[in-house]
């Protein structure tokens, strides 16, 4: 981030017409997006939403209450505007942008073997870094893939440790006999592949192309210094990959929403971060974060729009 | 609310391209929403957020960090359109009205005797009642009155009971020593005027006229069936007055946003409304409820804009 940019910030965050420290959160979230533009008096007015598509061969031990052809049924869904992402991007002013990735052709089963080769994470990665529009101003990620909470859950386990059951949850809504077969399926793959490297290296072998994909376009946001808003439980498990594989990765990054997937809250506060919001969504597609665009714009709008002291003539106490 | 309207709103919620119950707090606001407009399908496109100013005769206890003056100061902001509550509004898509209520002539000093004669709180609530505009479908109002956290507190004490320290806070920034003389301030006028008849007149003796006019409008936006987002402590110990006088005076009203005055989650619980939002605003203004339309907004974006399961053409489940 630009110092000179987050310090006039802090300026003209102190000699606005309100007293100190009033607009909570807001300011701290202004002065921080001001430092990732490197503008002591930002504005938002084009943020980007994204959401990428893949299937898991994970599917095959029935971790979902849904069938996995709903992925592509979803992703037409999203195409003809249809989805709940689409009316919250739209609702928030943000384009929205959807990569289905090769969902003809799932990955590999991580309780057999990786994932994914090395060549398709790489591919999946790369999807991620260019489906950004360098002329974005704010990024949300999100994801569409059946199944996709079980191999987010393995991430989380393999990268912080515990138990498979602290890290599994009901997902799209699994009865108590299908938590206890999801579990055992996490554990299964984090014993087949936890302690394996590095962060990208867990996500080839645990998580799947959306998830990578997600990882990227993270990444790129970072060298295009467009600040990201992190959406729920499995968008955190490919941001935490990043952040494994380089400390610090996720400073351009604030939690949009704590979902109601159990185990989120764990991942975010390893990752050290405070959700904006706390609705009980439990969707993925960027739902969450997109939803936490309108506070990132109200935040600005504030610090940008308002009058200062001395120009609106009043006593500042 | 229509209760016709509701079962529609559900049983539109059950059929959305989504998990059940996957879209958390946003699916009941949907749905509580529909019932109160009587549309079982509804949209949000005239929201009103409506400011109201007041000075308190309890100021000459010393009880604000801030003089009386920028009461004034701050309404000529407002008109101007440099205040936070001019953005948020204006982020939100809102209309905005502000109405200054008497300000040459604060209320009496509650320590001494009542704030307000009946004739001074049937105008204040005459003023809330009428700047409701009937073409409105969302409401949220806001405060602005150098000093009213202190009335606000002393209502709270003598509707709920309790000791003054447990509701006095710090407002705009008062050290320990402001605090504790504040706290004295409270407790003077809860001894003189506590336990005096039913909400309104409790709102008389211990309130003042921006007070009673947010007490006047949320009453007026249950009449024509306007969702009420509450704001702050001092907005919720209006409406508390209110359901001190009717009980379910508030079932048309959520609460936006959990303020950082340390008593307002209280004043909450005992009215039993948890908070959208919780992001550590303390500046009134109708700021934190203002946040909150943009949930509001999208939840009915939601709903009354995504596809079912059968015009999308997805399995569901």
């Amino acid at each position: 981030p630009d110092t000179a940019a987050s310090q006039g910030a802090e300026e003209r965050n102190g000699q606005l017409t309100k007293p100190p420290g009033a607009l909570g959160r807001l300011e701290d979230l202004a002065i921080w997006y001001a430092g990732w533009r490197g503008d002591a008096r930002p504005q938002i007015s084009a943020p980007q939403v994204i959401v990428f598509a893949g299937n898991h061969g994970v599917t095959a031990q029935g971790v979902s209450a849904f069938p996995a052809e709903v992925t592509e049924q979803m992703v037409l869904n999203f195409q003809h505007g249809g989805a709940a992402i689409n009316q919250l991007a739209r609702s928030a002013g943000a384009r929205m942008d959807v990569h289905a990735l090769d969902l003809d052709r799932p990955t590999a089963d991580f309780t057999q073997g990786p994932a994914m080769s090395e060549e398709e994470l790489l591919a999946a990665l790369q999807t991620g870094w260019s489906s950004v529009d360098p002329e974005a101003d704010l990024l949300v990620v999100g994801e569409m893939g059946i199944g996709n909470t079980t191999p987010a859950a393995a991430i989380a386990c393999a990268l912080f440790g515990g138990e498979a059951a602290d890290w599994t949850g009901r997902g799209t809504g699994v009865d108590d006999a299908g938590l206890a077969n999801k579990t055992r399926v996490v554990a299964e793959g984090v014993a087949l592949h936890g302690g394996n490297g590095d962060g990208l290296e867990i996500l080839r072998r645990l998580g799947g192309r959306e998830i990578a994909a997600m990882a990227g376009a993270i990444a790129a946001a970072r060298l295009l210094r467009i600040p990201v808003i992190l959406d729920g439980f499995i968008c955190s498990a490919a941001a935490a990959c990043l952040e494994r594989s380089v400390a610090g990765a996720l400073d351009h990054a604030v939690a949009g929403h704590q979902s109601a997937e159990a185990a989120h809250r764990a991942v975010l506060e390893r990752l050290n971060k405070e959700p904006l919001l706390s609705l009980g969504l439990r969707l993925g597609e960027g739902s969450g974060a997109a939803l936490a665009i309108h506070i990132l714009k109200s935040a600005i709008a504030c610090h940008s729009g308002m009058a200062t002291f001395a120009e609106a003539g009043v006593s500042d106490g």
